[in-house]
């Protein structure tokens, strides 16, 4: 047995190996001197952790030369095994269940995907969740290795620890999942996740101050805060879509009367559209319309347009996010939305803030959901497990590595 | 010298002390089971290291009896030396300096106030500074134990790393101040930082997601976020003034049209009381006639008020706090301001949001900002130095005691 394997001297050694495991699960891959920065260990200590880490087969150094530097010989970078363990994302969306994987190198291995009718049952979406993770499980997937699972819901999600603002619909799903998939549960809404999804992926990759609009038959978003996703007392922020607008008199789902979903939802915008005369029987043809230079459309989406960037310069000057993101399907009729967003929210906005803001289409697509599952279990799983392999080492037996 | 004074285990105990000693600089006053919560240490080893805190005249523990429990026995609680530390903050306010000055348990030990010309230059206004802080350190501040120093200072402040988004004003502030009081300085935006003061001792202590509106010659606030104050990408957030309202077109000084500024400033409120008929020539006399219950004064007021409920209402979609806390001086207008600014924030909240935020009056008045300059010391000074106090022992030298 490892000597003083239960002193204090062990249990630093094993916090600092968590620390550096941490920020790898974290950043992705790093270099030793990034490392080094980020954790705080000095040259001497981080070495030895890392020689040890790449002994047990827990972190893998890719060769010199695969990752070059900008200037200067390239430097060696770190990164988690990828067969370490792994995590799925499940998003419950309203019409369809989204799956993804990623390894705990954040190599995404697998997304799956089945569109429903909005009614099915809980125990039918959960059976058909298993199905599709299935389906990722006889390619990279092993479920043995399945380490934790995050999933999105649409509606409020409370404080992890205060359980949802409003309760499952018919269900306790975490419980559910728990007993499914014999991996620990993180749960929060799924415009959020894709929030935190774009900011860690997507078109906000890295970024630490995110503003995310989703814009679909509902209109919704996710703030990521100095790097974490911000949930609010109850879990009710990111709600973009039931800012009053000016001018605004539709009544809201929400109770509300007057709110930006009833303008810039894909529903609003297609009975704007035929209100001006257009014909139009879904989002697609409004989209040919737009492609074919029809003015009535153009002016439809800028009038949109036009109250979305309002409210997103009104939630700019208050949060100040370096990155906006614009999603959902509205999102894809591109620059016939995006210049009067960016027209009106120049308009608004602090002028100080006008050039600090950068607006741009998401990236992720409807998978964002699923991803930002994955990307709230990478960012915030309270099980360590995640990334602690089993050691080579047989003296060592298993038992201990689940010690806290 | 104490055995392996450099090793690892002195390391690793070193590392536990810091933690404890910063659970008890943030939280305040805990019992040894709370303790034991949030530090994840064992029984055992928290009672060595708390013995040994108390024994170096770090820590005291109150004697059973002066903190009742709600239920059975009373319990001791363990807390910071009052005079292990001592931490002051300074407001350099538009027209006055402010300084605060509080030990290391919490307890507010001092405050002066000074008002002075708008243009006085900055190095007259670091010397009043100083002069306050002298007539602190007369009384029970004792300046050779000043472990650092929190400054609010008008306008945006960027990223502490980055650096203000404007250049000081004719010189490096926190650098003088360093050299002044030769102690650490953490700076930011002193409306900000009221913010934090009022989530920290003010009208919403202890809150964890806090707005804080400030209605003066300028409209601005501040955002705690899960208990952070936040900052946004660019130090550019919490500026509620400048989002627009509905039929705004008023000149902002900000440079934009319509900002909330332009009709809820003290300014702007005093000429939209002329304008109707009403006779003030400052504030004091406007209070007067609302309190008299002029109608042309409640009627102003209800303007004003409908517009700031309405711009809170979004602010509270997009970022969901517990507590809105309102302040500045017009905030003293009380009733008149409050109900109008409540009714047009229930109009426009989310339906579900609004019976879980509370509107509350700020408490701390205009000391807030030098409060929030110790609040974010307290908080967030990377000098664990704050609360590492001088050992009785003599075999370890005072050096030692600086060593990272």
């Amino acid at each position: 047995m490892h000597p003083h394997q239960d002193g204090p001297l062990a249990r630093l050694r094993r916090g600092h190996e968590d620390l550096v495991l941490e920020l790898l699960r974290k950043h992705g891959p790093l270099s030793r001197a990034e490392l080094g920065q980020h954790s705080g260990l000095s040259r001497t200590t981080l070495s030895d952790i890392v020689t040890e880490l790449i002994e047990s087969g827990a972190v893998v150094a890719t060769a010199p030369g695969t990752a070059p530097r900008r200037r200067g010989r390239p430097v060696e970078a770190l990164t988690l095994n990828p067969s370490a363990g792994q995590a799925i994302g499940i998003d419950f969306a309203r019409r369809a269940v989204h799956v993804s994987a990623v390894n705990v190198a954040h190599e995404v291995i697998g997304s799956a995907s089945e569109p429903h009718d909005p009614g099915l049952p809980w125990e039918e979406r959960i059976a058909l969740a298993e199905r599709l993770v299935g389906t990722l499980a006889d390619g990279a997937l092993r479920l043995g290795a399945l380490n934790a699972i995050g999933v999105g819901v649409v509606g409020p999600v409370g404080d992890p620890d205060s359980g949802p603002a409003q309760p499952w619909p018919s269900t306790d799903l975490p419980a559910l999942l728990r007993k499914r998939f014999q991996a620990p549960v993180l749960v929060d809404n799924n415009t959020r996740l894709a929030a935190l999804a774009e900011a860690t992926w997507g078109a906000a990759a890295g970024g630490r101050d995110v503003l995310y609009l989703r814009l679909s038959h509902g209109v919704g978003g996710g703030l990521v805060v100095a790097g974490a996703l911000h949930r609010g007392a109850y879990g009710l922020s990111g709600e973009f879509g039931h800012i009053a607008v000016e001018s605004g008199d539709g009544r809201c789902s929400c109770g509300a009367t007057g709110c930006l979903e009833t303008v810039a939802s894909v529903g609003a915008v297609l009975a704007a559209y035929r209100r001006a005369g257009g014909h139009a029987d879904g989002l697609a043809e409004l989209l040919g319309a737009l492609e074919a230079g029809d003015p009535v459309a153009l002016r439809t989406l800028e009038a949109a347009g036009t109250h979305i960037g309002t409210v997103l310069a009104a939630v700019c000057n208050a949060v100040g996010p370096g990155v906006i993101v614009l999603g959902g399907e509205l999102a894809t009729a591109g620059t016939p939305l995006f210049e009067p967003v960016e027209r009106a929210l120049r308009a608004h906005i602090m002028p100080i803030s006008r050039d600090r803001v950068d607006l741009r289409p998401a990236t992720l697509g409807e998978a964002g959901g699923a991803l930002g599952g994955i990307a709230l279990v990478l960012h915030e799983s309270p099980c360590s497990a995640i990334t602690r392999p089993l050691r080579a080492d047989p003296a060592r037996p298993r038992a201990e590595e689940e010690d806290p």
